[in-house]
Parts: C-alpha cells; sequence; structure tokens
C-alpha cells in the first residue's frame, strides 16, 4: 500500500532490484492480478509474502450483510494461504450508520472470530485484529487499543487470532507497552507494522501517514516493545500518503527502505 | 464557543433569551471585551459563567517559553475569579516542534501544575484537566485519556486540580466510564462538555465536531455516568463546527437548546 502506484509485477522487480525480500500485499490488487498468479509471480522472484491486508469489517447487524461479511472474509484466509502468508489483518468494521453502540458491536466481531477462527486455522492462516486509532472508531473500526483487541483475541487460540501492532495507532498510548508484552507472553503479535504520525492531519484522516522519520513517533522504541515482547516477525512499513502516492514509486520504495535503516536499524 | 459568531453581548442577550442561565467563556473574546467588563455584562444579565476555557499548553522546553506559559495561566487563574467561576479548563499542550518524547512532556505538565495549583487555589479558581482526543496528542494535548488525566490530577488536592470530561474526546474509550467513576469519588469532576462525534473529520481535525444528535454517541449514557458518580455541576455543550458558525449564531443556540433537551435530558 506504500506505493500503491506500482502494479504488482513492478512492486515485485522494485523489491528485488532494492533488496527488499518481503512484501505485504492487498487484497484489491492481488484479486485484479488474479490470486494463483499472484502468488507465482512473488514466489518465483524470491520473494515472501508477509501478510494480507485485509479482511474484517464484521460489526453489520442485518443478517445478509453479515453473511456476505463473513464469505468474504473466508476468501480472504483461502487467498492468504495461496499467498503462503501466514497472516490474515483485520480491519474490524465501524458503527453501523446510525448506531451509537460501540459494545455492541465489538461483540459482533466477537462472534464473527468464532466462527471465522477454525477456518482460518485449517488453511494454517492467524488472524490479526489491528486496533485503529481512536479516530477511526465510529466509521471504520470499533476496536481501538491493544488492550481491547487483546480482550477480543484472547477469547480464542493464539494460533487462530492475535493482533497487528500499528505505530501509527498505538503511539499515544500509554499502555501500549504493556500490552505488547500482554500480546508477547501469549504468542499473540502477530504482525508488526510502521507509519509516522505527521500533522495536519488531511480530510478524511485516511492518507495522512508520515515517512518513517517525518513524524512524533520514536520507531526504535517501539521496535525496542515488540523485541522484547519476543516478536521476532517482519516488520511491514505501511504508509497511507497521497504525496507518496503522487510519486515515483521505485523512489519512494527506495525512499523508504533508507528510512528504515537510518530510523529503524541502525 | 458553540456560537463564536456572537458578540460578547449578543452572547449574553442571546442567552437570556433562549432561557439559558449558565454560559461558558472563552478567555479571547473576555480579554478583548476587558475581563472586569465581561464579568459585569454577564452577571448583571443574571448569568452564571460555568467554566473559563482555557489555560495550558505546558509542554514548552525552553526556559522563556516555560516562563510564558506559567505566567499566562496565573493570568487564566485571575480572569477566572473576576468571572466568578471556579473552574479553569486547561488543554495541556503538544509535543515541542521535532519532539517524540510524550512521557517527558506529560512530566513537564505536572510540573506546571504543581507551581500553578496553590496559586489557583488562593483565587478559589480548579483547575481542570481536559483530555483530548488522541488524534491531538502531537500537537495539541500529550494527554489523551481520562486515566492519565487523572493519574496526574491525583498528585494534587482535588480542590486545586480535577478533570474536565467531554463526550468528544472519550466517547471511543472503553474504560472511560469507570474512569469517570474514579473521578467522580475523588470529586475530580470539574467540568462536563458534549459535543458529538460525526464523520468524515475535517482537515486539521479541529472543526468537526458534531451538533448533539447529529453522531455516534449517545449523550444519555455519558450524562449517567457523570451522575452516577456524584457530578451535579453544569453540562455546557461546546461544539467547534465550521458550519454552525457560518449561520445566525442565535439561530444556532436555540438549535443547540432544542437538540439538548431532546437527546440529553428528555
Amino acid at each position: 500500500m506504500t506505493v500503491r502506484q506500482l502494479s504488482l509485477p513492478e512492486l515485485v522487480d522494485a523489491c528485488v532490484q532494492s533488496g527488499v525480500e518481503n512484501v505485504g500485499l492487498w487484497r484489491e490488487p492481488v484479486q485484479a492480478y488474479g490470486v494463483r498468479a499472484a502468488a507465482d509471480l512473488v514466489h518465483e522472484a524470491g520473494l515472501t509474502v508477509t501478510t494480507l491486508c485485509r479482511g474484517g469489517f464484521l460489526t453489520a447487524t442485518e443478517p445478509e450483510a453479515r453473511a456476505a461479511a463473513l464469505a468474504d472474509n473466508r476468501r480472504a484466509v483461502e487467498e492468504a494461504a495461496t499467498l503462503g502468508t501466514g497472516t490474515l489483518v483485520l480491519v474490524c468494521g465501524g458503527l453501523p450508520a446510525g448506531g451509537k453502540d460501540l459494545h455492541g458491536a465489538r461483540e459482533r466481531v466477537a462472534d464473527a472470530l468464532a466462527e471465522l477462527g477454525p477456518h482460518a486455522e485449517e488453511h494454517g492462516v492467524r488472524l490479526a485484529i489491528e486496533p485503529l486509532h481512536p479516530m477511526y472508531a465510529a466509521d471504520r473500526c470499533v476496536v481501538s487499543t491493544l488492550a481491547q483487541a487483546l480482550d477480543l483475541a484472547e477469547r480464542f487460540p493464539a494460533h487462530q487470532v492475535g493482533v497487528a501492532v500499528d505505530t501509527y495507532h498505538v503511539w499515544w498510548d500509554d499502555r501500549a507497552p504493556e500490552q505488547i508484552a500482554r500480546a508477547g507472553a501469549a504468542g499473540r503479535i502477530h504482525a508488526f507494522q510502521l507509519a509516522d504520525w505527521t500533522t495536519p492531519l488531511p480530510r478524511g484522516v485516511l492518507d495522512g501517514r508520515g515517512q518513517i522519520g517525518d513524524g512524533a513517533i520514536d520507531m526504535r522504541e517501539w521496535k525496542g516493545y515488540v523485541e522484547a515482547a519476543g516478536y521476532t516477525g517482519a516488520i511491514e512499513v505501511e504508509l497511507f500518503n497521497a504525496e507518496l502516492w503522487s510519486r515515483d514509486g521505485r523512489e519512494v520504495l527506495a525512499e523508504t527502505a533508507r528510512r528504515f535503516l537510518e530510523h529503524v536499524i541502525r
């Protein structure tokens, strides 16, 4: 998503040229290219798929919408399995139109996980609940903190349901470090993503995630928390950023790799 | 602030005409009118000032900026006393430019409260730390939750430092109800404000607070929490809303009073 201006073949080629060996994919371009063909493309280039984004949107109340969402998430699990990634990231969904019941919506997410967890296990895929920043609570994700995500995840086995830790969504939360430790102790950190926090936020607050190093978040600090919690998986950079999308994708990928080395690794 | 298009005399007249007996004021229009003159105007009309907004912005690191902020907050305390309100609302301030240390910034707020609390007590004014929504953590207020605000407030006597509960800032937080109970048990709910959550958020996310009833927040639920915690003070409606500001202020005030009756009282 960081370089969504690149087609899938361009992305794969740019990764190979840049020495990037792992890539997180989104469902829409994978579906457009063909899931099997995308899997072959990526693997023949020697790349590993870290996660598939995203399933979720599990808060509908109407039976038909609810059944459609469950069916779509089952397909997402199967797509993840085809791509060879063990992790499907979930954005849980917001309030139904006119709704005011956050608690009820969170419970509908739990009900859906009870149906999806065993299906994911059958396919060797783990579901990762991604708490989204509280500014998305109404329209995108009623799970706003790692504590809430873990309260949900812990109703299920860790190999079925865990969490995705994204610095953009949790950096403000003084409880997040202890929740990362809680998640790590239970083997529930299924993904770790980076984006920086820059202001002013754009209208709709969807495409203003900052390039690593440009904002308020100390990336090494958060890497330290997940590592101390035992996380040894991939670190993804996931930037929704209109300005980055308007630039040359290969240049953005190279810049992102440099920023990653400078602000996360060194 | 809900009807900032009205001058202070227009506001006072509109309140009297609408049967609104209590009003929260902001410093800038009060200073422009003259603090003593504003106090006389309001009191001669039979109105009570609920709170003065706002002091705060206490996170600067440079000694000169820090001294200036403390001096300004002492003046704010004195203005509140002149207006006859017992409560000064504090917006604590964001990270310094280029800063990434939320914890350090919160500690600087605590240091400032240690200096301001006794000054406020001398003037019969209580300081109310207002946790702002986490989307303001970088640029406006490093105190993002009621739990954080209470952790700060509890270092000081309750008659010096408490919290302001604003639905717009806390509605997403499943811990907020228990924190309201914690605040109420300690006599630390110094203000209660309402605004609704509507989307999409505008660029900069400052002037998109929804009219009561237009958004995702169940106002009666939150009124129930503060009342169960023993709060018997005023309920303020504080809407930063560019569309409301563009309309006739008296009409907006009347609409807000109707919405308050419909969604909060009945």
